[in-house]
């Protein structure tokens, strides 16, 4: 079975164009013309057309940054080989105006010979075209000939905004040489890369590697993310302090080599953060822009920060693929405002309510034991302990003198707070949302039992929990039902609910209904037990 | 070693959030608040809030779709765990003003219990918030609570989109009902996923998973990206033309649950649309939107399209994650112009130069073993033969008189095509270069050595080959120096020139570059040496 999501791997890149053509305003090279290639649909003869090119493998560089802003074109070879001379002549020569043309070529002796000669053969056709190199890796110092990595999509941006803006291919290209001259790029990767077709196994992390699975520079083994940034930043820094002077603010690009998920690109760029301080005046991405495929790595480009190119940096641009930039800032917080606690007993006593709650509080702790039990048969054998967490809870508030007894919304909030806190686990919050709704209710002036009921219905809504559910609200419900005739009515009523789910054996929210048939018949539900023993208890003591 | 950029597993929610903090204009829970939210920074009281969470790794979803047009806040909670009551209240509290708030849940109990006690505590402070659950997931077709997927962001897209025109509570409210009620979605993976500091095996191929990394509704083998998508449409087509008819016009989003290189998502977006055909009327990505950490897979949402849903769709919003969208439309092409052949032979005829030219291709035809001899003695042995290769076609060209030989600009023209074709490898394109650059040069004017001169001085710029680096240039720089002197001094400045090439054992560019000192030592660059012996013998030929 194929480990990725590939077709054939000859068809690859000829997919890759068609998803581009489908779905971005550009043209692609027709099928059997022998050129793989993207050009922007609506181009301005009298602006500088910015191409680049190369082999394919590293999407969206080049062929996903064609659009308004950035490239023109992109010329595609295979995967991680040179396109032809012919493939760059023809779309040099489709999309060369007369303000000219920009080529922008990673420094590989392929793509420089090829684009090389298609410029020259440009140039004898009357086209005006110029050539422009990047060499942005810092990977092997003593490489008079440093790979073209992810620095180049910088190139690309700076090109692509001056170009829009109007300017002459001569300004362009130096600007273009410019930022070429100023970026710096090194990378780490956990795994190599496995191209499309291929299948085995992979290295394990270097540093210092380049974008066509070539070894890097040295195997390495990071403790985390943040030694890996200290990794890539420390040789990084070295060539670019040397170069522009200890300090010098900078532009940084943060780039997905092809295998790293968001998570990781958001640790990362923290630790970048963290370790540059803010020396980071602009930072591009966290984004795959240069991959290699789906190495699971990153790189860092590194290019000195100025107002100029900073301005053509963070210029809208129409490729979605251009992930944007951002100013690093400090951490700007809030303070989470937390509940205050209810206003404890503040309301009225009412001593048959108290009676009520003593008894029922008493008869859930005494039925502890027995609720485990009945749960141990259909689920983890912790309801009873649950609630009697809630009911400890209000007995002791109860005792301390906290419960506004006689304050039926004031009571309520009590007890909501009580049981969210004390109670733990979904049976809580459940009970905490009936108890939350029943007051608001109150307080809106609703009876006892229309509050009771909005509650339910609250229940319902949040909990998806009805009636038949085997849940508590197969006795609460018919005695909510009942309780206008009195508690004791009411109680009868949660009897006959609470021992009817015996019979409920198929059951569709809830952990019971991922339990079988023969599990569930005869087994009260532990929630309905407890609500039919809360209202037997409160009845008896109250004489309700 | 750790296989992912992660530290401390405890830590990154709270790296993920500092990142943006850094990055975007957000503001996030103190630390040691006990919350984890990210909350807009300039958000507009007389706009309702459209809030998300639930636990932490679907990124960017939430955190990262906080900002304007898309999320006012977002509650997190740890990795795969919804956030307590309390976190989701605090922040409905810090972002709720005049016109309300919108909580957009993914259906999960956890989730919903908590947002929906918040929300009912919120409703106790005078807070006016409603409640939308998504779950979009067909996966399990009988279980009547599906989970919440990638349609969630669909919905925030919508919600977002009215919040920020100015639309009320209610009427934000049911348009988010409204598309949380259309939004299908079916997924499907090669590998289930590793939260942060978890290690081990994973999990293969799947079809139907959720978001928690919990098993999927069946195990597959899918053959490739093709069936991959086959096995998703499948399912989901069934339960979306069920409820909306075959052929309902739709909406699709193509979300990478986290894995999937950008290739990969180029080929699954083709293969996707080749499937559906022109009933998509709209795609949302290919992106990573709501992911499951490393999850290497996708799911695929449909929707309903109409021009309301659209509309909302299609708005531009702040938060870089939210991928934008494309009307699919048909591929549009173009038709390479490929290069026309040189008009063999147009110009005037130059008995010496022929006679040259017959002896110089004669030589190098002569001495193709012994050129390769000496390449396999420092290369790939085969310089000898890829010369011949120039050698015979130039020949062969001279025997059919195709060659201008009494018009330098002309004949460099037709070599220029000649070695280009029939030479292979870089030598062939190196020599073009030289050959275009001089025929440029000639039809602007230049005498026979400046022409020359201006084609090695482009072989110095396109291949970087210059004097003292082992290649044909050794002997060409020289021979250039000489000529004005005549052929033959020409000659004997290339022989000295090649020949000194056995005493380069530094080179710095080309594959010399990579062999050690005692192996190059003593042998002759065969391109120098093939420069000498073209000299040499068009010398004699022409008594030059």
């Amino acid at each position: 079975m194929p480990t990725r999501f590939f077709d054939s791997a000859e068809q690859t890149v000829a997919q890759m164009l068609e998803a581009l053509a489908r779905t971005r305003p550009v043209r692609v090279s027709a099928e059997g013309s022998g050129v793989h290639a993207v050009v922007a649909r609506d181009l301005d003869p009298a602006r500088v057309a910015v191409v680049s090119g190369g082999g394919s493998g590293h999407e969206p560089a080049h062929a996903g940054l064609v659009g308004d802003g950035l490239l023109a074109a992109a010329v595609c070879g295979e995967f991680f080989a040179s396109p032809s001379v012919e493939a760059v002549l023809s779309v040099v020569r489709e999309v060369t105006g007369a303000a000219g043309c920009l080529l922008v070529v990673k420094n590989y002796t392929g793509d420089r010979l090829n684009f090389g000669l298609a410029a020259e053969r440009a140039r004898t056709e009357g086209l005006d075209v110029e050539v422009v190199v990047v060499a942005d890796d810092v990977a092997l110092p003593d490489n008079p000939q440093p790979r073209g990595l992810a620095g180049t999509v910088l190139v690309h941006k700076v090109a692509g905004h001056l170009a829009r803006d109007g300017a002459d291919l001569a300004t362009v290209a130096a600007a273009a040489r410019e930022v070429a001259s100023g970026v710096a790029t090194m990378s780490l990767s956990l795994t190599s890369a496995l191209l499309p077709g291929q299948d085995g196994d992979r290295r394990t992390a270097e540093l210092g590697l380049g974008i066509h699975n070539e070894p890097g520079a040295r195997e390495i083994e990071p403790s985390g993310a943040e030694e890996a940034v200290a990794l890539v930043l420390e040789p990084l820094l070295a060539v670019v302090d040397g170069r522009h002077g200890a300090g010098t603010p900078l532009v940084a690009l943060l780039n997905d080599t092809g295998g790293c998920s968001t998570q990781e690109l958001a640790v990362l760029t923290t630790d970048v953060l963290r370790a540059l301080g803010d020396r980071v005046r602009l930072l591009v991405g966290p984004a795959a822009l240069m991959t290699s495929v789906d190495m699971h790595g990153f790189s860092l480009t590194l290019l000195p920060h100025d107002d100029v190119v900073a301005a053509a940096l963070t210029s809208p641009v129409e490729p979605p693929a251009w992930p944007g930039s951002s100013v690093p800032a400090s951490v700007s917080t809030f303070d989470p405002r937390h509940s205050a606690e209810p206003d404890w007993g503040a309301g009225a006593r009412d001593e048959t309510v108290a009676a009520g709650l003593r008894a029922a509080t008493g008869a859930l702790l005494d039925a502890r034991t027995r609720l485990d039990d009945l749960d141990a048969r259909v689920g983890d054998g912790d309801a009873g302990t649950t609630i009697a967490g809630g009911a400890t809870a209000v007995a002791e508030a109860l005792e301390a003198d906290r419960l506004s007894t006689g304050d039926p919304a004031r009571l309520a909030t009590e007890l909501a707070s009580l049981v969210e806190q004390r109670m733990g686990g979904s049976s809580g919050v459940v009970l905490s949302i009936l108890l939350t709704a029943a007051a608001g209710a109150w307080t809106e002036g609703a009876d006892v039992t229309a509050g009771l009921r909005a509650g339910l219905d609250r229940v319902g809504e949040h909990g998806d929990a009805r009636a038949g559910g085997r849940t508590m609200v197969d006795a609460l419900d018919p005695a909510l039902g009942a309780l206008t005739d009195g508690v004791r009515a009411a109680a009868g009523a949660a009897r006959r609910g609470a021992d009817g789910t015996a019979e409920v054996t198929t059951t569709v929210v809830g952990r019971s209904s991922y339990l079988r048939e023969d599990v569930l018949r005869g087994v009260v539900d532990p929630g309905a037990e407890a609500v039919a023993l809360v209202l037997e208890a409160w009845a008896t003591a109250t004489d309700g």
